[in-house]
């Protein structure tokens, strides 16, 4: 009886560290790091130089824009944890317009997904992809061939579906939201200072560089938002057999049905999509294609799970679902299914 | 004595689990995050709309270029420790045409100075100044009032000291460097990937998002580098009683002599200097108006410690010391004058 008080003595105190350990709100990291990957040296010559004054009334230094540069990288930051539970790195990659901030703190300043599934003991890789962000950008016309745009507020408000078109207003108080939207409506203001300006014309590069990211890592998690859905299937068609699951939120696109896809079979997917589609041009005009793209999958024995998170109880989602209120539930189904998918250690 | 075994036996798992949480080769964090502070609204209007070819092949879009954007803020990604050491936040601010990532991990794979002062104890802030990185940068001339220019490889190697004047070639081979240069050779295109394209007319804004970080950190230690400098000692100026230190790597500017200089006179600050200054033309020019600050300072009663590093036996570093082979020596130096300033707990 004695030694069994001893033995749960001993024992308490172990979990006692154990637990302190693993206490929720912090984490044990065995590394952080980063590193920038792909890209390519281009050299410029016969511009003209030009005067710049660095200093206000300082005297203009002449800067010739003429030499050799680094372009079309992409960058990326990791964290892996001390008790790595995931069997993969888990990367993640945002949306356009966005770097990888998408999946840090949210703008309401609670954590976010970067965070959740950290704790949840995968190692995180999170990326700016190509012309954004720590990735930098190259000059244009000539290495970028056209000019970048701006994503405006009233945009961001309509596209991300948190109102209805016409919605936004000047004035914050002004705006009308959809019925029960779980954006943190008060953070929006501050949201918007996470946007970055794009490019139409980098696709190509862009994706060379998300698959040379595949191929430093090797066997890999792949979560992907918005415009990061296409480039996350196409990185899993360019390494099918390192790609060992793709979680796409709410793509804004995929590849066309067909032979190739064939290659996806073994390569598990969830589809997750928020609330309003219907309700909003661009996502009515997006979702037949990737039904397609999904429906050809299954048809060559892959494994798609789609989730309308309406359907399964959950309203209100907007296409910035890491970010809203109830953000972590969505992680939990997300996690549920890496789960079921044997992608846990 | 059969108790005192168990009890050794006990003690014995109870530390087993404390060592394993305080192993050096890993951190405990209780929190790792982000946010943008700082800048403002704009409102475009009158600006012509634009046909965007989205898809290759694909129908053009029009886009309207006209409606309200956030601009001029900066981000800050931070990770506090569990076990904080130092007093005081601890700031770092990346140099002109670099961003926050002159920190992280070093173009060699290595740990930076980022890991290092984690390891420490610091609780970390690494930013992205105003117009770069993760901070994002606005439309030119509409907001940002110039055109940005792009750092070559070329002027990087000579400008950060790792070779002399004319030394780059484009096929590293060929590449001469100071005799002794500390900089991981091999990886200097690898750091090319790093650069962000800089504007010479975002200072103010730039200063006032830095400010704006500072209220609303609170007391902290600033560490700044190259052209962060100018903007660190100026955020000292603008709240003495929170900047607990300022500790500059390599400089490029400092505030004007002048009576404003005596509200540092409780800001201890610490210049550190590499090697082959003399023989780089835009160092010899800067090196005068830094050391003019610091007798200033010194004049008015403020405590400034200047290191050349050779002269204490640290010789080759370059401009990027936080990326040299010999980084974690240098940091020590810098870790040591920040325990003898009493800023650690």
């Amino acid at each position: 009886m004695r030694d069994i008080f001893r033995a749960s003595v001993s024992l308490g105190i172990g979990l006692f560290f154990a637990i302190s350990c693993a206490r929720s709100d912090q984490y044990t990291i065995k590394e952080i790091g980063s590193f920038h990957v792909g890209g390519r040296q281009v050299t410029l010559s016969g511009l003209p130089e030009k005067e710049i004054i660095f200093t206000k009334g300082g005297p203009p230094t002449i800067v010739n824009p003429n030499g050799e540069f680094q372009v079309e990288q992409m960058y990326v930051q990791y964290i892996i944890p001390t008790d790595q539970k995931g069997k993969y790195p888990f990367l993640m990659w945002h949306g356009g317009g966005l770097t990888g901030v998408t999946w840090e703190s949210k703008p309401d300043g609670n954590p976010g997904w970067m965070q959740y599934f950290l704790k949840k003991g995968h190692a995180v890789y999170v990326s700016d992809a190509l012309e954004r962000g720590r990735a930098s950008w190259a000059r244009y016309p000539e290495i970028f061939a056209t000019e970048p745009f701006f994503r405006t507020k009233k945009e961001a408000w309509e596209m991300f579906r948190i109102g209805p078109q016409d919605s936004y207003n000047s004035e914050p108080a002004k705006r009308t939201v959809f019925p029960g939207a779980r954006f943190p409506i008060s953070a929006f203001d501050q949201f918007c200072k996470q946007f970055v300006p794009r490019w139409a014309t980098n696709d190509e590069p862009t994706q060379a560089a998300y698959n040379s990211l595949i191929q430093k890592i090797g066997s890999c998690v792949i979560m992907v938002h918005s415009q990061g859905g296409n480039f996350g299937f196409h990185a899993a068609l360019s390494a099918p057999e390192k790609v060992k699951a793709v979680i796409a939120i709410e793509p804004s696109g995929a590849p066309k049905p067909g032979p190739e896809l064939e290659k996806l079979k073994n390569v598990p997917i969830l589809i997750v999509w928020g609330d309003n589609l219907e309700k909003q041009d661009f996502w009515k005009r997006v979702l037949p294609n990737v039904k397609a793209f999904a429906d050809d999958v299954r048809t060559r024995g892959g494994k798609v799970e789609w989730i309308d998170l309406p359907k399964i109880g959950i309203n209100g989602n907007t296409h910035m679902m890491m970010m809203d209120t109830n953000s972590d539930q969505i992680a939990q189904v997300v996690q549920e299914w890496i789960a079921r998918n044997d992608l846990m250690k």
